[in-house]
């Protein structure tokens, strides 16, 4: 919708104002799907080559990748914060994970009811050899755009994230 | 990491490329992480707002907003294909929706085992005044940003799905 010229009369300031609203709206939500677009064709790509190549599921990734950040581990309540990306079952994954030998759930001291989570030295060679493939999968998948496009476009979503973190105070985490 | 500068001898040529290949795949990683990080926080804060405004789930209105794109109605695995993006159980969605009357399910001709399936006027009336709400939600999430800050990202997203749907050909469909 082109934006209209300011009027001389207030209706037409009145009309002026409702149509810049009604564009920036536009704006909004166009931006928006087109995000969320980008990210979900990504997100779908690297689900299916995980399943293909390492026979996992994105959630679990994105589980091992969470522990590994942290060498001495997680709280279960912390690491199911931090899995929204996903929204996971934290119990389910880790029982699997345990019955694998990839990660060690201990009782925390001094907090019977906490438990924490860890990635066993196994489980941390096993998400070191699929995060290397990961991050070259990314590589590729970025590798369309030049690095100054690659570039500008880390800098708006940078410029995102903080008004995000204003407007948005409960959702700051560790996390990217 | 810092660019490291051209060498005069090969070893330093070959450090040099490969100190350029992890400086860019690092980059691409960051930026990945930025944009996974930014769209989960946006979509936890719509997935939370629906549910608290409107008693709904987000893949419930990701598939009204389909059938609102389409008077004629979608085919089930149409349906389904589009709505990788929450994942949600088409089937159960729909069962769900024509218990309400918002959706109506019907044979499609000429092909007994696939089914149509399409918004009813009521389910019409329920989706406008939620995509009303979700549009000035969107709107006010983005608002930290100036107009020009939006455009400019709103260039590089597009700049990126352009090299995607190139890289992911399979992925092109029908929405944003």
């Amino acid at each position: 919708m082109p934006d209209s010229d300011a009027k001389g009369d207030d209706s037409g300031a009145v009309l002026d104002l409702a149509s810049r609203l009604r564009s920036e709206h536009h704006q909004s939500l166009k931006l928006w799907q087109r995000m969320l677009s980008c990210t979900v064709r990504i997100e779908n790509e690297i689900r299916a080559r995980l399943r293909a190549t390492f026979g996992i599921t994105l959630p679990r990734f994105d589980m091992m990748a969470q522990l590994n950040r942290e060498p001495r581990g997680l709280k279960m309540s912390e690491l199911s914060r931090r899995l929204m990306v996903t929204g996971g079952n934290v119990t389910g994954l880790t029982d699997q994970l345990v019955a694998e030998g990839l990660v060690v759930r201990r009782a925390t001291p001094g907090d019977r009811r906490a438990y924490n989570v860890r990635l066993t030295p196994k489980g941390k060679r096993q998400f070191d050899a699929m995060a290397q493939e990961h991050e070259q999968w990314i590589t590729d998948l970025l590798s369309g755009m030049q690095r100054d496009e690659r570039d500008a476009l880390y800098e708006s979503l940078d410029r995102l994230k903080s008004t995000l973190v204003t407007c948005l105070p409960s959702a700051t985490d560790a996390s990217a």
